[in-house]
């Protein structure tokens, strides 16, 4: 038989991913197409440690059902460091854990968005938050970001245009660009949101990871009462636990906690009770110290080498996170680098997934995380040939 | 501000559970309200095992990001059961990792329901489908479920008249009724829905758990183009790693996959590995027979109890899972039933919730596994002691 499938669905963008996931199984090939944080910084001595003091001393717990806001003294935890860090005024009450910030994604739409309601996001945006978003079929309107955050006058055109519901954006490193929005503009959006119904989400799953390791100050500080910020423990503890969170006011929370408890109940416990144990038991700062240094490194390293090798391709300098986004020279498209890339070992990422109303064509993702610097300088050659190669076609 | 949330949200049941957990959170009030595994019989030396190996040889790579469809192995070793212990022609392509039997009611319903389009379920019904598919805004219909399983003139009327998408049903010692299909029903659904488009969705967390551990053929076996299974790890080892799967044909399993990547990327690495590794590790079926003579005597003993000392009350009477449902006296609201039991220590679950269409109010669920045997009898003397005093007023 055939199935009737719903609308969301049919309409789902095409995924690039499976061709990626053949890309990224094999193993000749250097990929800078990924978003994977590096494994060799996963503190696997510290979790393994924390894990084994969880099963000691709690694994009757922490193997058992528990409550759908999660692990409270871990969201004391969350909170505690939005106080210190940022002097953000959280309490674990405002704190509901989720799988990874995927999630919040998912749940976030969920509970906003009628079909056809508009949501805003930066062009080029996030492509998991299109792919979330999407299957609540609405309006996806974008505004174009420049290299210190979101065009101004077209955010304004756009918050009094569509009455969006929300406005999502990555003000810290932003994924796919590497860009991080100034302060000014944060303040600005703040203002033009202020006379607005529409809500502000701060992807910040990034913030962690300037190589300055100095905190920026997120849009809510600016504006309390209407924005929310999602985190996540994937780039500074360990994605494959599947724990991030949402912190936002307890009117949002409330709705949220319905949608998370109707989606699976709670987030794995035993993961929640291992990341509390090592954040108690560990320096946080220094382990993500240590991360801000080596990625650090790696970008200079890739920055340079893309201007010494491909001075005809512009690209973004960022100021943490793990990618940087490259314009490639006219006429050369992104899906033929991919191709050729393939052939000759290196893999980048085509920028038009990023592009919900399409373009992007001229430009690549580049992630400078994963790849070791060896890595980093085999491929960027590589790169360099596949990108001379089609220029002189 | 006030926020504008989604119409989905705003129509969603209000859930009983807040004052649940009140209840469950005090060690003094024996609860048979709740829907846990007893504690007692999760494995945590064989899983503290398990895991201690996984994190000695392969933490880096159970700790970075997968890819959403689950470890290969793990799917493996649950396609393998299928086919040894049911018969099913199953392959790990046909498996896909979700977080634990709720997830796949949420991406189920997100893949196959558009607003207002029709789903069918028992009645009484599941209530963690009723929240999950109700943000979905479906037409709920539901079909009575009799002692052998749905009644089948209604059954069949449902089909014909609504042109359902799918019918959601557990076969196996259902939630909340503790009844099991007969072989002969599950054959004529699977003839009634052969002539139409509706797909029937097994939600299987119980079929492992028959007192006699025999198993009963799915539905699928008789309709196997048109159905699907859910299955979980809750049950069987435990649920705080939040691992379940469906079992389903490519042609669902590719939107399902999609679906799943955007709510969450994948479920949790760490788990499905130390779950691969302890299914490799310890003999699954000695565990299981051990979980189901512990649930055997204590469901015997509730049924022993409540005709002793409630001959007034009928009740369920299982081959297996974690539930009973008692049907009260006439005039007795389970309400009352709840509020004068947590005034005398002991909570009963009302049935209303699972009731999409209202009504229920005359019954309560009962859950065994969780309380130890002294428990029960304390908690059913206690239980008996609060609806003598509501019938004799």
């Amino acid at each position: 038989m055939s199935f009737n499938f719903a609308d969301r669905i049919k309409q789902a963008p095409v995924s690039f991913l499976s061709e990626l996931f053949l890309v990224s199984n094999n193993p000749s090939i250097i990929s800078f197409a990924g978003g994977l944080p590096s494994s060799a910084l996963i503190d696997t001595k510290g979790i393994a440690h924390a894990t084994r003091q969880v099963m000691e001393e709690e694994a009757h717990i922490a193997l058992q059902y528990t409550t759908t806001d999660g692990y409270l003294p871990l969201r004391e935890s969350i909170a505690d460091r939005y106080r210190t860090r940022l002097g953000l005024p959280a309490t674990a009450a405002e704190i509901q854990i989720v799988n990874g910030s995927q999630q919040c994604l998912d749940l976030f739409a969920k509970i906003f968005l009628n079909k056809g309601d508009h949501v805003g996001m930066e062009r080029p945006g996030y492509l998991g938050a299109i792919e979330a978003f999407s299957l609540y079929e609405p309006v996806i309107d974008t505004v174009p970001l420049q290299d210190d955050g979101p065009d101004l006058a077209l955010f304004e055109q756009f918050v009094k245009k569509t009455n969006a519901k929300f406005f999502y954006g990555i003000p810290n490193s932003q994924n796919p660009s590497g860009r991080t929005y100034s302060q000014e503009k944060r303040r600005a959006i703040a203002d033009i949101l202020q006379k607005s119904n529409t809500v502000f989400y701060e992807d910040d799953a990034f913030g962690e990871l300037f190589f300055d390791t100095k905190p920026r100050m997120p849009v809510m500080k600016y504006l309390p009462d209407q924005s929310v910020i999602s985190g996540s423990f994937s780039k500074i503890i360990a994605p494959g636990m599947r724990i991030g969170w949402i912190y936002a006011k307890k009117e949002i929370l409330a709705p949220f906690n319905v949608a998370k408890q109707a989606a699976d109940l709670h987030s794995n416990f035993l993961c929640q009770k291992i990341l509390h144990r090592y954040l108690t038991t560990h320096n946080l700062d220094d382990h993500i110290g240590y991360i801000t240094r080596v990625y650090g490194r790696k970008c200079r390293l890739m920055c340079d080498l893309l201007d010494d090798q491909l001075p005809q391709l512009s690209h973004t300098t960022p100021e943490g996170g793990m990618f940087l986004m490259a314009t490639l020279p006219p006429g050369i498209s992104s899906r033929r680098v991919f191709d050729e890339g393939v052939k000759q070992k290196v893999a980048v990422l085509p920028g038009m997934p990023f592009y919900v109303d399409r373009g992007g064509e001229d430009t690549i993702r580049l992630n400078f995380s994963n790849p070791d610097e060896e890595m980093i300088k085999v491929g960027m050659s590589r790169l360099a040939d596949v990108i001379k190669g089609l220029v002189h076609q």
